[in-house]
């Protein structure tokens, strides 16, 4: 398996609704992305400085990473909410499992 | 519980073998380390542009974030190798669970 990990700095102007709305809409996402073996998004709980936001998507291989991200779903949320807000965006996939620990 | 996500950039000159020491030695770090949940780390997989390596944590609370993050092992990884390796990081935390996903 493969875990995405993605990580955001918002543009100046998001406030708390917008990340809320985008929250919800992700989730809403995820729950409908059957590729998704688990999926865990938020707003950074500010307890160390860094980035705003960050995605944890685990799926099981290359083909499933591209269906999802290429998925309508996704699409949709980047285009009506997440596009507009990133000032910063870095991500990167690893293997799931390097240490065994069961996230 | 908290996931932690960080990613990585690195320095030129940041070859093959000293991102496998990397790794073994944060994977040796994290097996010593019981407030850790969970524990993934590992270099890019290449299947999108992006970032070098990522981590992601999960722990029980803030507490046992400070306690991870301001152990002696992971201090020691730092010190020796990560820390010289970095041209950028960005992390964040997130709750875990936030889309029920078990990952």
């Amino acid at each position: 398996m493969i875990i995405h990990l993605a990580v955001f700095t918002w543009v100046d102007g998001v406030g708390e609704t917008h990340v809320e709305e985008l929250t919800t809409a992700l989730q809403e996402m995820a729950a409908e992305l059957p590729m998704l073996r688990a999926y865990h998004c938020g707003a950074s709980l500010g307890l160390r400085p860094g980035a705003d936001f960050g995605v944890v998507a685990v799926v099981d291989d290359a083909a499933a990473l591209e269906a999802y991200l290429g998925s309508p779903g996704h699409r949709a949320v980047y285009d009506r909410l997440l596009g507009r807000m990133i000032a910063e965006r870095q991500a990167v996939q690893i293997p799931f499992g390097s240490a065994g620990g069961v996230l």
